[in-house]
């Protein structure tokens, strides 16, 4: 069935697939405005045919003929959004053996096995799209390869995961602790019934990754990207916080080096309550990017969702479908950088960052707990701009002590909280979260 | 002196010509990592020869001639940074007609001329960019051109002039009149010698005419867009303004109606203080953007000055370079659509608009006056939600009286200040502003 226009095979037809078949449909008319022709959804393959997803596919085939699909003269473009590894890997590279350009929205597929999916695509001329992958509906990945293009990127501050910023947020307004409000979250559909790819900061590092690469011209970093969760943190850290003028987020941050280095991590991060990025909040996300030229910019959008994320997946289809139109491959490399700049960096060790830290001890309320505090700071050179007790325990109950710091080495505050934990009146590992200042 | 990669010829040294320099140099390393090949200044036209601008242009052809320019076949890509009509459309037509692509910062220009010249540009299959021209390093063009590509655009709201929004952002923090702020912005550097056209809203028009088009596939119109600025607001309307929990900003309105027709307005807003708008401080610019798929988007950064503009600029001439290097023009059309979808669409008369209103009268302080603006405003259909008496005057000195309506059609809240205004007790004309709750 050729006909007008470019055809588009969907491979996966879950929450993000049908907002993808919602959005070429409700959308036809503007999509074929700007393009001059049609977006066909000519194929889609499922496992389930059955479930029913309250869309049309009238017209469209729909089976459970992957190597089918792949093979089909008719469909020009392939949405790969399976997820996960193995299935997806499988049909992206099939599709770019076959000559046909791929869109998906799969981060985690390209964290672990971008290299290889680029270079199979850069041998065999064809596009990978990946917009979706990042802040949902955000042109984040538009916005750094063309955008921004003309500036050596500087700083990378980036709120990318909605189900994160929904439990933060809601920590901070309601004083309820992590499990109630994840336990809401997932209720609510904003959390699965396995959080930990999201809570524990392996969805943002993932995106992180790919943002990295295109921001540095570097190559993919997945695995070393130094990783931390937000199960840690406790209602009394977002009272502490609030009175410190601070706003809890989990971040990815990424910064370039004047010695070509790269500072690269995910972590909950307490920032400026006057920041901009301090104001996003419930499921939304926010990057903001600091280049060279530009100054301090900023992205916000929704980060998940099935419309939103459809409308990243179907403006890199109408990317694609212009160039088809064209007889060629998109002239952008796919990240950011011709092929042969990408090359590895290496990586700032935490231990040399400098900053403040926010440090919650738990500890018996007996006298010269808080000297001995004090003094293990003291004696590895970090400074204390302030101290607040949260509350009045005894002898045999432990109390948090909340420490702000001045801005020290990371090494520094670590051998200084080594040594704290070990103390016998220290009764739980001190909590320590890095305060970003510069936003 | 043909060389590797592509050549740039760049018509006008002034501000924004020197950024682009600049950018070209010092991010000559990152550019060419990102392009493949260098991208190289080889051609400057300026009736200024003398001016020390502290950069080195050396082994850059600089002179008058700008017909020389044009028609040097090293120069594949002419920027426009003269500004202005004439000269500018003459130099952009000049350059298009020598099949030679264009970019450019000039809003002006193009809200004008626009047809013209997108028009002579698709005849001879060049490329004009104007990134630079809306939100200065903010990549909102490209954001709506491809990012947001497949929405249907329902509503824009944006802080799109960065001296007004300085003006606005001091007058809230200090509480000064608007003649003390904008002295003092002149002086600093923020705003013109003669701001008119900054504080009359005309700069904000300019803006959002483009964005209109290319979010809408709307003409161009700028001649019908209703301009209001911001030089009737006093230091009392920051304050109740805040009591209200909300914030004042020059905002460039555009929205889609159901029925085709479009919404498009600039004027001083008064927002909610909560929105991420509000948060939009000094000289910086942001972009709320609404699409039916992706939901609420913003894009945020600094909207005019040297490096962020030239970061637009050079973000352009990179896109453009690359097709160079293919051979062909952009596959994206300048204003987003196929030029055969563009068309007029009609503009929703003020009037029809419904929303709460900001009433500031100023009225002797007698008895009944407030009943007979209260009268009037009910004869009208307009509902009060608020009264706020700023403070007590007596028979023969004015006071300021706020009122806040529930929302209403401007049409009606119109008859009812012609009405209030003719009173013998009001003695100066009202001032209306809209609120935009939506935010």
């Amino acid at each position: 069935m050729p006909g007008e226009g470019v055809g588009v095979g969907l491979v996966g037809l879950g929450t993000i697939g049908v907002g993808v078949a919602k959005v070429l449909e409700r959308n036809a008319g503007v999509i074929r405005e700007r393009l001059g022709f049609p977006l066909r959804l000519v194929r889609v393959a499922d496992l389930d045919l059955e479930r029913d997803r309250g869309i049309d596919l009238s017209g469209v085939r729909f089976d459970r003929d992957t190597e089918g699909l792949l093979d089909d003269p008719d469909v020009q473009i392939v949405v790969e959004l399976i997820g996960g590894y193995d299935a997806a890997r499988r049909v992206t590279l099939g599709a770019i053996e076959r000559g046909k350009h791929v869109v998906t929205a799969n981060k985690a597929l390209l964290a672990l096995h971008g290299g290889e999916i680029f270079e199979a695509a850069a041998r065999a001329g064809v596009d990978v799209a990946f917009e979706a992958s990042v802040g949902g509906g955000i042109p984040i990945l538009r916005s750094l390869r063309e955008g921004l293009s003309a500036n050596q990127i500087e700083t990378i501050h980036g709120i990318m995961n909605g189900t994160t910023n929904y439990v933060l947020t809601e920590m901070e307004r309601t004083g309820e602790p992590f499990e109630v409000v994840l336990k809401r979250a997932q209720e609510l559909g904003y959390a699965e019934a396995d959080p930990s790819f999201d809570v524990d900061g392996i969805d943002a590092a993932h995106k992180l990754t790919l943002l990295v690469a295109m921001a540095f011209g570097a190559e993919l970093t997945f695995k070393d990207i130094p990783t931390e969760g937000i199960r840690a943190l406790e209602p009394l850290d977002f009272e502490a916080a609030e009175r410190l003028g601070l706003v809890c987020k989990l971040l990815g941050i990424a910064k370039a080096h004047d010695d070509g280095r790269i500072e690269v991590r995910v972590h909950p991060t307490l920032i400026p309550a006057t920041s901009l990025l301090a104001h996003v909040e419930g499921a939304m996300n926010a990057i903001a990017v600091h280049g060279n030229a530009v100054g301090p910019t900023l992205f916000y959008g929704a980060g998940a969702g099935e419309l939103p994320t459809a409308s990243a997946v179907v403006a890199d289809l109408m990317e694609i479908a212009r160039e088809l139109q064209r007889g060629t491959a998109g002239p952008v490399p796919p990240l950011a950088y011709v092929p042969q700049s990408l090359r590895p960096k290496p990586l700032v060790p935490l231990g040399e960052l400098v900053g403040r830290a926010y440090l919650r001890f738990t500890a018996l309320d007996r006298p010269g707990v808080l000297s001995h505090i004090a003094g293990a700071l003291g004696d590895c050179g970090v400074g204390i701009e302030s101290v607040l007790q949260q509350g009045r325990g005894g002898a045999v109950e432990s109390v948090p002590v909340v420490i702000l710091t001045h801005p020290a080495p990371e090494s520094a505050i670590r051998g200084a909280l080594a040594e704290i934990d070990s103390l016998a009146d220290v009764t739980a590992p001190t909590l320590f979260v890095r305060i970003e200042d510069e936003l």
